[in-house]
């Protein structure tokens, strides 16, 4: 076969499907996106990746030398196992992995979406020249992903990197995942208005005037124009945010000596409006040796990351390592 | 040579230096203890730690196949080198491997002390079945260590495993570390006078009376002997003890998707008293498919630990995987 060499990526979300070829440096050869419908069924979504995959295939006219496929929910990702996702209700211990693979006839390799974020962005986006990356991806909620010793880590079951749910206040905000105070309560899109309920009334009521937005929707998106028009309170709930930020960001280096943290997700359109107070909160609940060593990483590969890191998993050894016998 | 192989395992101290002979189940063959004394220059300590390695050797009649040292404070454990140290503030990036291996001739692997406790009680205590394990020894302090995927985790620079500063409350008690509201700062000793000083005054006046001792010092042994006498509000701030451990623990069950929790130190003989709490705790604040899968084991090798951990480090292959170029 005269084409070049590659894997890939794909990345399932509840509604589209992303999928794309990876060449053996990470760079994305191609791309494609499809919805992925009303039939949320295993059984369609196994033919919609088989035919994606096929696709690129015969645009690159080879056979690629991987295939991964990214799936929101709880992956058994060395038994090749989805046993459940919030996007497809209807799939229980869905054997993913097989299903695929013999729609193709040809290996898989599936992972949890925001494993392969994460993944995607340690070996080749932001992360690349580290061994110890965390990866937080801020939006709805915040999606994590930890790479350890240059690992994915999966932790039992695959339930690790759920960093949204570090408790940042006991008595806090009630959460989806029925906890009180999750970190994604306060430095996820949500967190502006739980900081509005806590405003002193008339600072409050301005507030929502100049967003033309009930407190309830105070999106970053809101609070950003209003931050940039000068609106002091505005300024002054994104440091906040920050704040919150870098409480749950300082108990992740404290717990797990990891000083590189690469964060995504669309509120990194408004860094500059958070990072310091990011920063500054996460060094004063570490060691003070921390100052100089601590990075925050802007992630670079946007919507990418998802098939790139989907298309690394079968090179990351952490899967053969989490069929080990220990 | 007819004796059986061991590795000598020492677990340095401020005060006493333990060493011991470990077999390759992971059984104490021997142990020693002696005072560190009064000079804790480098020097000092490569000359005890050979003498007290020597002795173990003599005793066994053999050579031991691997030399292990736990050390108080920031461990390089790939580079052999103790970079600071609470207890030996006169060591500034000391080569202790290198020191402790040319004065007995033989190789030598070091470590952080918790580390090595964790190592112990992962690999031949009360976490021996389990394949990823985080052990949390609770005294004036908690002391913690990371075992996943079956190995030691270190973080950037050793620093991981800084269990006791998780932040429980972002503006709540000052640390030593320079923060606030870390988890040691409740889950330890320190924590019940935190506690009595949040009581109504008559119920404070009342408990230090019962305790005979002031607010400031009220101990886990005062503690326990007031809950066992039936003092309510000793046994309520049991369970607050118990509740702020719960919230540590759920922070670590989210990140890291580990689920076995090895608890140690001497407030462990109060193991009833708060372990109810802890576990309501830590589960209220994580997934509720976790409940059946939280698992809490009581320590098993209590001083022994450290040993038997140092004695692993050499067999334990994450140091070579420190050494590794991801």
């Amino acid at each position: 076969m005269s084409a070049a060499a590659f894997a890939i990526g794909v990345d399932l979300g509840g509604t589209n499907l992303r999928a794309g070829a990876v060449d053996a440096s990470g760079a994305v050869l191609c791309r494609r996106s499809v919805p992925v419908g009303a039939d949320k069924s295993a059984a369609s979504v196994v033919r919609l990746v088989a035919a994606e995959v096929r696709a690129i295939a015969d645009e690159l006219a080879g056979t690629p030398a991987a295939i991964g496929c990214g799936i929101p929910g709880i992956v058994d990702a060395a038994g090749g196992i989805v046993q459940a996702s919030p996007h497809f209700p209807l799939w229980n211990e869905e054997p993913m992995r097989e299903r695929i693979s013999a729609a193709l006839s040809l290996p898989v390799t599936i992972d949890n979406d925001a494993n392969c974020h994460a993944l995607g962005e340690a070996r080749c986006g932001a992360g690349r020249w580290h061994r110890n990356v965390i990866c937080l991806t801020l939006g709805t909620g915040i999606g994590g992903g930890l790479i350890l010793d240059g690992e994915l880590f999966r932790g039992d079951r695959g339930y690790a990197g759920e960093v949204g749910h570090i408790v940042v206040e006991p008595e806090g905000e009630p959460c989806g995942c029925g906890g009180r105070g999750c970190l994604e309560q306060y430095a996820a899109s949500h967190g502006f208005s739980v900081f509005a309920r806590r405003l002193p009334e008339a600072q409050r009521t301005a507030l929502v005037a100049a967003a033309g937005a009930p407190e309830g929707e105070l999106t970053p998106e809101i609070m950003a124009r209003l931050a940039d028009e000068g609106n002091a309170v505005a300024q002054e709930l994104w440091e906040e945010w920050g704040r919150y930020l870098g409480v749950g960001i300082a108990t992740l280096v404290n717990t797990l000596g990891v000083m590189t943290f690469v964060i995504g997700g669309g509120i990194v359109r408004s860094w500059d409006k958070f990072i310091g107070a990011a920063r500054a909160s996460a060094l004063s609940h570490t060691y003070p040796r921390h100052a100089s060593e601590l990075v925050f990483l802007k992630a670079e590969l946007g919507d990418d990351a998802g098939i790139v890191g989907a298309a690394l998993l079968e090179r990351s050894s952490s899967i053969m390592a989490g069929r080990r016998i220990p």
